[in-house]
C-alpha cells in the first residue's frame, strides 16, 4: 500500500480578519499547519481552528513564524539560532494548550514561510527549530522539504522527519524549488499538478527543469492557495491519488 | 506553625530593555509570576527567567496580561470572557514550555495588572482567567487578592485559591485597596510595612482606614517594587517575619 | 440647496490580509476616513488607499484609534486624555505623510470604533482628539456623533465640527444611538434607511425608539459595511438623496 | 574654522522601559535621531523627546528603523525598497508630527541598526528611505556612514547627505567599519578615541587596521553608548575637540 499525507495551513485569520473556505480545506486534507500567533492567528482563531480540525478528524501541526504579522511571515529575519528556539519554543507552548483543551493531540511542526526556506538551506536553523519542537515533545514530527536541512536536522536531534513535496511547483535538479519570482516556477493547471503529484508518490521522483529526474520522498504533499480554491484544489488531488489505489491519511497513522 | 508565601513579578524584561535586580529579587521570594509576553516578556526573557527561578528553587507562576506592552498591561481593556480566557490559555501554554523544557512545574496563575484589578471586582472576568487555568492544568493555584472575586472564581472552578495580601498597602474597609491615586494608599516607612504584614499574617485582619478591623487571609504578601529596592525590602520582611517564628514557604510545599 | 457629504472607512487592510471592494465605496462617498496603522492599515495600505482616494476626488481624513490590531480598535481601552492626544498626535503625522506625498489635503480627523463611542459621551477624551487635531493643523474638520461632545470638544479647540448620523442605526431620544447590542438598533430594509436619511437631512429630526422626535444635524452621514455591500448601499442613498435635490459633497466644499 | 557636529541616538524608552541619561547627553551633543516606534520609541516617548531637544537647543532628527520592537530594529529584515519607502515615510510623518506641535523643524534622517548597515552597503535600500525623505521634505538632510551608499543615495535624491564617522570603531581600509563582532573592532580607551576623532576631523583620514590611511567625511561624528556614559564621553570629546579650535555644532548651521 502507498500512503501520502495531504497537508495545509490553517488558522491564518486575525482579529477582524478572516480567512474563508478554512472548513472545507478541513474536509480534504489529512493534516494541518496551524498559525500560533506571530506571521497569523490570535488566540481566539487558535481556538476555533483547533476545534474544527479535531472536529474534521485532521492531524495537528504548529505552523510557527516570524514575529512579523504585517509581512506575514514572509520577510526573512536574521535572527540567532537562540531566537528561533526560544520564538518556536513560546509558539508550540501556546498552540499545545489549545489541543490540551480540545483533547487532541499536537502532531507535528512545520516552520511557516521565511523560515521555512531559511531553515531547508540553513542547517542551523532548523536544528534551532528541531531542537525546541524534541525538548518540548519528543514524538512530534517534523514536516520539511524533501532532501533539505530539515530532514537532517529532525533526524540529528531524534525527531521523525516527514519529507514533503509541492505538485504544483518545479523542481531544479537538486531537489531544491525553482523560485516563485522565476518564469514557470508554479504549475498552473491541475492535470499537469495531479501528474506531478502522481510521479512523485509512485516513483520517488520529480522532472526537473533541465529535463534530469530529481530524486525526492513524498510523505506528505503541500496543498497551497487559500481557502476554498485551495479545497478544491485538494479534492481533486485526493480522488486521483484515491483512483490510483494511494491511501491518504496523516503520517504516523493517527487519522 | 505559620506559613506565607512571599511573591514576586518577574520576567519583566523585554527585547533590549532590561529590568535590573531580579536575581537579588529571587534569592528572597518564595514564588514569582513570569510575565508571558503580552504585557512584558519575550520567549528569551522567559527562558531565562525560568532557569534563574528553577535555579533560586523559586516556584513560577504565570502573570498573563491585556496585549498591551506600551501601557505594560496596566490600562484596562474591554475583552468579553472568551477573549480573557483565549488570551489567558494561549499564555499560560507559551510559558509551561519554558517550564517543561526547564524540568521545573507551572504552579500557579496570577493575573497581571489591569486584569488583577478588574477580576478582583468582576466575576465573569476572574471565572474565565480560572476556567483557562482549570483546562490548562487542574492543580494550578490561582493567586488573587483576599476576599476578591479571585478567591471565589477559583473555587467555582475546582482551582485552590492563594489569598494575596499587600503589606504596603491601606485598605478599605470592606478588604478593598485604597486606590493608588488616593493619598496614602501606600505605606512608606518599612517598619510600619512589617507591622502591617505581622498584623495580617498572625491576626488574620488589617486594620482599614477608617480604624475598623478588615477580615484578610495572608496566603502569600506581595513584593512590589522593581529590582534592588524589591529584593532589599523583601529581605527585610522575611527576616522580621522569621524572628516571629513565621516559615517562608510557597504555597503547597514546592520550595 | 441642501448639502450633505456622504462618509466612510477606508484603508482597512493589514499586510496580507485585504478587505476588499473599498475602491467601489470610493466611487459613491465624497469623503473618507483612513486608518492610521494602530488598529488597521499599514504603511503600504496607507499609500495605497490615499493614492486612490485622490484619483477617486473623495476628501481623506484620518481615521486614529487605539492600538489593538486584534480588536480592530473596538475594545475600549483606559487612555488617560494625555495618553489619546499623543496616539492621536501620531496617527495624524503619519497619515499626512501619504497625504503630503501624493499632494492631497487632510481634511478631517474621526475618532475610531471605541474611541468614538468613548469620545462621543466622555468630553475629556473628545478633547484631547480635539486638541491634537488642532495643534497639528489648525484647519482640520472634526466629524463626530450629532450632538455628542464630540462637537463640544472641537468647537471648544477651534476646529469646525461635522456633525454625523447614522442613517441605519435607531435613536435614543435624547439622540444618542441605540446600542447595536440591543434588538432592532440597526435598521435592516434599504428603504427605510433611505427615509430615515431623508428624514435627518430634510427635516433635523429623527425618530427616536419611543415614538418621539430627536434633534439631530445631518452634515454627514456614514456609511456601514464592509467592501461590495457598503458600496450597493452608498450608491441606493445617494440616488435618491439626489432625486429629492440633495448635493452630496465633501464638508467645506472639498470635492 | 572646522566644523562637526556631534550626534547621539534619543527617543529610545517604550512605555514602562525608560532610558536614564538622555537628558544628559543631549546637553552635550548637537544633533539627535529620535526614535520613531519602530523599533523603540511610543508616542508618549516621542512628545516627551522632542521637547527636550528642543530646550536643550539640538538639532533634531527622525531615526526610522525595522518594525521589531523586541530586535530593537538590530535584526536584518528582508523588506522590498518599496516596503522601506512606506516605512520610513510613515515614521516621518509621525516623528513630524511632534516637531511640529513643539514648534521645532525637523532636520535629518538617520537609519537606525539593521536598517543603517543595509543601506550603508545597499544602493536600493539606502535611495528608498532618502526617495521617502525627499517626498516628505525636500530640505531634509541624510546621515550616513562616510563613503557609504547612503551618501550616493542622498545625493541622487537631491538631498544633502552628511557623512557620518564613528571615533570608536576601527575602520578597513576601503572606509568599512570592522564588525563588531571582530576583536578589537570598538576602541576602548577614551584618549585612542579622542585621537582618531581628531584624525578624522582635522586630515580626513582614519588609520585603518591594515595600517593605511582611509578617507573618511566627518561632519558628524555618532555618539554611542547608552544614557549617562554616552554623556560623559560626549564631553570629553567636545571638550577634546573645542580646544583644538573645533567648532562643534548642527550641520546646517542650526544650533
Amino acid at each position: 500500500m502507498v500512503y501520502v499525507d495531504l497537508n495545509g495551513d490553517t488558522g491564518e485569520s486575525f482579529g477582524r480578519w478572516q480567512m474563508t473556505g478554512e472548513e472545507a480545506l478541513l474536509s480534504e486534507i489529512t493534516s494541518c499547519s496551524l498559525a500560533c500567533g506571530f506571521h497569523a492567528g490570535d488566540p481566539a482563531v487558535m481556538r476555533r481552528t483547533v476545534k474544527r480540525a479535531a472536529a474534521a478528524g485532521v492531524s495537528i501541526g504548529a505552523h510557527p513564524g516570524y514575529p512579523d504579522l504585517q509581512g506575514f511571515g514572509r520577510r526573512n529575519m536574521a535572527l540567532t539560532p537562540e531566537e528561533v528556539y526560544d520564538m518556536v519554543l513560546y509558539q508550540l507552548g501556546a498552540l499545545e494548550a489549545f489541543c490540551r483543551v480540545e483533547r487532541v493531540p499536537l502532531r507535528h511542526v512545520k516552520a511557516h514561510g521565511a523560515l521555512y526556506n531559511t531553515g531547508a538551506a540553513d542547517l542551523e536553523t532548523a536544528r534551532a527549530v528541531c531542537r525546541a519542537a524534541a525538548d518540548f515533545q519528543a514524538d512530534l514530527l517534523v514536516y520539511g522539504l524533501s532532501g533539505s536541512c530539515w530532514i537532517r536536522a529532525a533526524e540529528e536531534t531524534g525527531l521523525k522527519p516527514v519529507s514533503e513535496v509541492f505538485a504544483d511547483r518545479r523542481y531544479h535538479a537538486d531537489g531544491t524549488l525553482v523560485a516563485r519570482s522565476e518564469k514557470g516556477a508554479v504549475i498552473e493547471r491541475v492535470e499537469d499538478v495531479v501528474r506531478q503529484a502522481e510521479q512523485m508518490v509512485f516513483s520517488g521522483e520529480v522532472t526537473a527543469v533541465d529535463g534530469s529526474a530529481a530524486s525526492v520522498k513524498a510523505d506528505t504533499i503541500c496543498i497551497h492557495g487559500d481557502g476554498a480554491d485551495a479545497a478544491a484544489f485538494a479534492g481533486k488531488l485526493r480522488s486521483a491519488l484515491e483512483q490510483h489505489g494511494v491511501s491518504i491519511q496523516a503520517p504516523g497513522g493517527f487519522s
